[in-house]
């Protein structure tokens, strides 16, 4: 159904969240999505607010939704505005333009799934979510 | 922020998933949720259908919605359809009614959240959310 | 703005809150609406599920939106469940046709506002939301 | 089930309006919420527009969404807007960035709820939001 495992997803989280350790960042909320946009794994830190959980999809569905990172699409966003009013709309709420949201290449399947981090700044959400797909042996492109 | 951490939410999901393997069960989807509804730990294992992130949230939202198990709730269900449409409606489609969903109880602070499984039979997803939860060394209330 | 004045909202949620202590009920959520179908005054005891505001407020918006109380909607809804589904998307989930929702009358204004309230069973929600609008020298209808 | 009882937010609402009538400001609608986001206890003065439920649940829901104060909403709102066009969007506009939404914060507990209050100035709406909250002898966090 998937190209992105389970296993590989967990790895992502948990990878990630040990580097937020290391950082000392703020606590995060870490969602993984598979290239249809649909949930695989998911972890909230203690004190991340009520709205993290539907950042964090937000910048991985966004990523997905439109084929690139959230860094460039953040990018777009300060140029095109009323464009990213109008695709918030048409997403029902879940494009998220921020970096943070970066997608997750295989070798040979291509875009495999998407991280989408949240809970301290956007460069720091993404380093995370680099540092995770890295540990899981695949490719990150976050822009 | 919640009385449930990530540390025993996680705990939760993954002895739900052991149970799940010792039964062989069919691939499942894993939700806890804290009291206040919002996800805290999530895994969708290799194969799980992509309504069952919702239908799984949706059995342990529906249980804390209503400060009963979503066994409770199947037969509340039975006898009250028109009433479990509305609540359909009222809450954006996040009460799903059916066994599965399972409160998640601590001594001294009551309800701390709750678990949603869906994957197999509704008794078989309840059975490994009644586990994972005693797993955690928490206590669960299925109805 | 409204015939429905603060005063009179406050002190019906307290007068129920008050007759659902006389009687030992489960914790309420209790909702006060104006003619207009806006929240006046709203309470939810510790304990009541986190569906409750929802339903409490549904309650006595069905009233206002369709005329006649939540007593009378819940025998409608046994015999027109499609109607009432229907009437459920309409409103974007507001009507939840169950007793609990009573009109609150007033001599010269006619229908100035609704209670709704959900907690324990249907029939006792209603007992408390009589009792508030009549300790606040108005008139209830709950069917 | 929650951190904040119904007597403290009880306590807060009837706190905000006596600070209001004091300071001779617009008719107020005060919103306590829990640290889930959900309804704990609700007064609407009369005179107090009908949108004014949902902004002030807004403020609150906002704050603990991103887990600061409605004033720290506010500046990052003026730097990032096509972000709060994005929260708005994927909270279902529940996210109200604009002073007068205050974090509630217990010694032991962390953030236990929020207040958000809407009618007069932002900053009167907040300095009501602050009265409250420590004359039910909890913490403040407007920013």
């Amino acid at each position: 159904m998937s190209n992105l495992s389970l296993d590989s997803a967990a790895r992502i989280v948990d990878a990630a969240l040990e580097h937020a350790r290391t950082l000392k960042l703020k606590p995060l909320t870490v969602a993984v999505l598979d290239a249809g946009g649909h949930l695989v794994a998911f972890k909230r830190q203690d004190g991340s607010g009520i709205l993290r959980p539907d950042i964090a999809q937000g910048k991985a569905w966004g990523a997905l939704g439109m084929g690139i990172g959230g860094r460039a699409l953040a990018e777009r966003a300060q140029k095109a505005p009323a464009f990213f009013v109008a695709l918030a709309s048409a997403s029902g709420g879940r494009v998220i333009p921020v970096a943070g949201g970066v997608l997750i290449k295989s070798g040979g399947d291509g875009v495999v799934g998407a991280v989408g981090i949240s809970g301290d700044h956007p460069e720091n959400d993404e380093a995370c979510a680099i540092y995770g797909i890295e540990q899981a042996g695949l490719t990150a492109q976050p822009e």
